[in-house]
């Protein structure tokens, strides 16, 4: 039996439900309750993890009995599993529901399967209603999701050489403006936005998400990581949002706390030490390298050491795009699938 | 007065006997003598250094007194100076020529004041007809004669962070087929190409241009800088044009030796060592990066230092062109004007 037009409907208004919940560690989702003549009778969302979930949230505003025969449209599968709240698929069981559309498969290893447990307690199941949408929506979480941690994007500046900074340490500015509003504009998509202590001791960075002297309307939280201390009167005190501090080396460990935090996108800014850390440890999903026309040579390297030792085992990348920006270049790319071709050939 | 159509036609066929000749120290010089009816007395075409110049070589064709109220057609103003030949403007003048038609300008300090004798000794004089084909044609020479030695084009591969090799050494192939079959392309476009000794003893090229295994029609000659020795059996003695070879770090002098040689055009071939030295000294009018999507990180650079302390001293550059080749980018750039903006701005 197909999706009818009530249902549809209902799909389109339970994803603009869902996007007035949080980005964070549990998805966005919304959902509405139909009566068997497609009426709606509740609506619900999820507002963030330790509350209802959408399903519960649009139960509860019925009276007992009120859902019996009704439909349940929800942008992703019911859960069937028991975290700080009840099975969301045995909820719609016990109200009686009789049908449920979702829009998207629960990819979790714990929480899938509430559609199997919906059809074995008798309930009609449809899924795949707007499907892209609910996934578009979600897309930062269902990264996250299939890492089992944060989506990182890698960034740094670097002469055409490779280089960071001068011999004396001045690096302000390699890039140009242009450049440095796009850092800008992408430092708010993400979540959380990492920079070492060294960098933090040697630049005192903001870490906001600028237009000029503006800030942008998304603030990344700041992430310190490292063994040094922070000074007080560092900027990054002053941020809006209070910086998460990280005395350690383990990468791993930072990010399952992350991932735990709910941040879904993460923005490594440097420096040097920290961009090669993750390099080295295959936890860049994207690079970005913004090359100013420029020489310098010398000691100060954008990366350090990576931990390729021979050339078979370089780091390959798949360039996604050589963008011109203003004089300098940027460089968006990922690591090149094992499969992919490598540049080989006689010469 | 004008030029003529029958002057025209001449000045045409001198540019093709010019091209007849070499290209080196002296620059490519054709001539042709008309009556004053304009029919063709004789031609003349400069063979190279220490041979006769074009003007001589055609009057040379001819009867005593048979140039005498004739016109003589060349693609660059007679010289003016005594060198291993004298100055063509008297030899024109003692044969009694009327009427000289020129392309372009000498530009010498030494061999030019050409038309200023030949005016002063009663004969007629026009400049300009076909001079861009003229400059086009010794371009290469124009250009060493301006900077009192050859151009000099410095090349070097490096991945994405600006290392020419892993830890170990290792770097064939850093860059894909597309990437190296330009670099032959540009090398068979230079009179000579440059490697330390270093690069010798490390990769032992070949220094040929080359289309996959066959030789392209014009080899450059190879050059071998520094202070260590060339072993016997290296791959550059069996190159097609014999070796040269500079025990020494002094690159003025070297610079020196090859512009009188007429060597016009260098191709800088590395490695870091080398292609550092040639940018420290500001001896490099144009780069090319050819920049591989891979990440090597360690110690093996591109280039090493160049003599840039601090960012206000960075080498900027003027990029002519980002050039995708297969996998990888070629940056085409030079110096950049003291004038040319700097990149700045707020942040």
């Amino acid at each position: 039996m197909a999706v009818n037009a009530a249902e549809r409907t209902a799909m389109s208004r339970a994803l603009e439900l869902a996007a007035r919940g949080p980005r964070g560690a549990n998805p966005q989702v919304g959902a509405v309750i139909l009566s068997s003549t497609g009426d709606v009778l509740a609506e619900g969302w999820h507002r963030g993890a330790g509350t209802p979930h959408a399903e519960v949230d649009a139960l509860s505003k019925l009276a007992p009995g009120a859902a019996h025969g009704a439909t349940a449209v929800v942008t992703l599968e019911p859960c069937n599993h028991t975290g700080r709240t009840g099975p969301c698929a045995v909820a719609l069981i016990e109200a009686g529901v009789a049908r449920v559309v979702y829009a998207l498969d629960d990819p979790g290893a714990v929480s899938g399967g509430g559609a199997e447990r919906l059809r074995a307690a008798g309930v009609e199941v449809e899924s795949g209603e707007q499907a892209d949408a609910a996934g578009a929506l979600i897309e930062g979480w269902l990264t996250a999701q299939r890492l089992g941690r944060p989506h990182v994007t890698v960034k740094w500046a670097q002469s055409l050489d490779g280089r960071a900074a001068a011999a004396d340490g001045s690096s302000q500015w390699i890039t140009g403006p242009v450049a440095r509003a796009d850092v800008h504009r992408r430092r708010a998509e993400a979540d959380a936005i990492a920079v070492g202590t060294g960098t933090v001791l040697a630049d005192d960075p903001a870490l906001t998400a600028r237009d000029g002297d503006t800030l942008l309307p998304h603030q990344p939280v700041p992430v310190v990581i490292g063994t040094r201390s922070t000074p007080e009167d560092a900027a990054v005190h002053r941020h809006p949002h209070p910086p998460l501090f990280f005395d350690t080396h383990d990468l791993a460990a930072v990010m399952a706390d992350l991932h735990g935090r709910g941040i879904q996108r993460l923005f490594v800014e440097g420096g040097p030490t920290l961009a090669s850390a993750f390099l080295a440890a295959g936890l860049a999903d994207q690079v970005l390298a913004y090359i100013a026309p420029v020489l310098l040579g010398g000691e100060r390297l954008a990366l350090t050491d990576i931990g390729v030792p021979s050339i078979a085992a370089a780091r390959r990348l798949t360039v996604d795009g050589w963008v011109p920006l203003g004089d300098d270049l940027l460089v968006v790319a990922r690591p090149a699938e094992e499969n992919e071709s490598h540049n080989e050939g006689a010469a």
